[in-house]
């Protein structure tokens, strides 16, 4: 009987603990989380087996996966490390700061505990258990940040995934926060400081700009996304976001320079690259 | 007998003459396009009477409607300004740099003639009269810059278009520009740049990003706009655009530098004005 303990059942937790029971419906799957509703939702369809304390399900798993916030998953590593373990589990989290979450787990990895980092890369302004369901996550990517974790134990679980027929990708933590960095963390930071250039000048003319058009509020639609969830990971990955901010900003002064100087073939040019690479990205869907 | 002379049958001018029509079915339309299949299309719909010349068309309209590109619209009113006309014509056109083009109708105010600045507000990726539907534009705002109209003229003109329930709305030249800029121009200008830094960087890690999310396909849709035409509307508003820019520039300077100090209540409040700002764009739609 192979076990697996989840701590953590919102929307990510939730819905690989979905894909796991379809892909093996014999698995045990136990799991933790502070809201109550969480559990009783995914007991009442089947898809968990118990709901246990953290004390109780980790010693007992065969595989653990960490689904809270990153500060949760950080305090988790912590507790594993000194938690009475099996000898062959393996540790895996669903974090987004794979620098810091690789650091917590080194003295788990010291002890000889297998360590996976994983992050499956989707995003939602929807949240909680109540809004799991695999069609979220499938096809999409997934990332591989591996701590000490041995060939066979990262092909086990691409396996015990397999029902999300994920893209599993190999990357260092470095280059993990960096992509995250360049294709989420800096278009919501671009999208909220868009809207509050644009809306303050439109007050202050006291013009009604009348209906917006689509591509107004297409560039801006990530700046719904809740203020305090963003603050969080602005403040923990900071590094890498002023990184991504520092290259960004050298393009827009390239343009900028471009439109300044009435160069018409150079500003041609950028915009048909970004053309070409914006219909690029759309080829993948 | 009411007649509408139409230089410029794309996308608005082909949508603006079904407006008309549709308002006024005994209205005569004639118009002028260089490309013959958008005269084609809109005599065989009943929507024009007539194809003509400009040159034809011009003297013997009560209404002149300049819907070509700005440059054109700017020749045109260079054209008019030595033309035979009716002494009670007047003449508008839709283009979207409003200083340039009121100047431009400096010479043809000068003779005595009627003329009003005309920007309906909303976007498109698509061109041309076949794209043409009256619900792309009806119900969106209609910006009105006047050089030498009267209130009557005015008041005629928005009858002309009542099919259109347009939310009419005067604005100064310089007001109108910087609106566009703002609300259009920006949001361009950054979608072109952040592509170009997120797609050379993934390149160069040889990193497969996977399904793109829903957030970065939003956030860069626009970038999929037209090279060409973009290059000429940055050429053209340059001084605009790059006013926006620094407002913008400001603006993300503020949210870097509290993000680089790690003051948390000064992002989250940066984030909340920005959620809620953007939530109040979208009561409009």
């Amino acid at each position: 009987m192979t076990t697996v303990f989840i701590n953590g059942l919102g929307l990510i937790g939730a819905t690989l603990a979905q894909l796991m029971k379809k892909g093996q419906p014999d698995l045990t799957i136990w799991a933790a989380d502070q809201q109550r509703e969480n559990l009783t939702a995914m007991l009442a369809q089947g898809t968990i087996d118990q709901a246990v304390s953290f004390e109780k399900g980790a010693p007992a798993a065969d595989w653990i996966l960490l689904a809270g916030p990153v500060q949760v998953i950080i305090e988790n590593l912590a507790q594993l490390a000194t938690m009475p373990l099996k000898e062959k589990v393996v540790v895996t989290d669903v974090g987004s700061n794979k620098e810091a979450i690789l650091q917590a787990a080194g003295p788990l990895m010291a002890r000889g505990i297998a360590f996976i980092g994983g992050h499956p890369m989707a995003g939602s302004h929807l949240s909680g258990s109540r809004n799991a369901n695999p069609a979220f996550l499938m096809q999409h990517s997934y990332f591989l940040i591996n701590g000490s974790a041995s060939h066979d134990q990262l092909a086990a679980f691409q396996q015990l995934l397999a029902a999300g027929q994920f893209r599993f990708q190999a990357l260092t933590a470095a280059q993990h926060d960096q992509l995250v960095a360049a294709t989420s963390h800096l278009p919501h930071f671009l999208a909220f400081a868009l809207i509050n250039t644009i809306l303050p000048e439109l007050a202050a003319w006291q013009i009604d700009p009348g209906l917006p058009s689509g591509g107004l509020l297409d560039t801006t639609r990530v700046a719904k996304a809740d203020p305090t969830m963003w603050t969080a990971i602005f403040m923990t990955e900071k590094d890498t976001l002023l990184d991504q901010l520092t290259a960004f900003q050298q393009r827009l002064t390239d343009l900028a320079q471009a439109v300044a100087d009435g160069e018409a073939q150079q500003i041609r040019a950028f915009l048909q690259a970004a053309q070409a690479g914006r219909l690029s990205l759309e080829e993948r869907t």
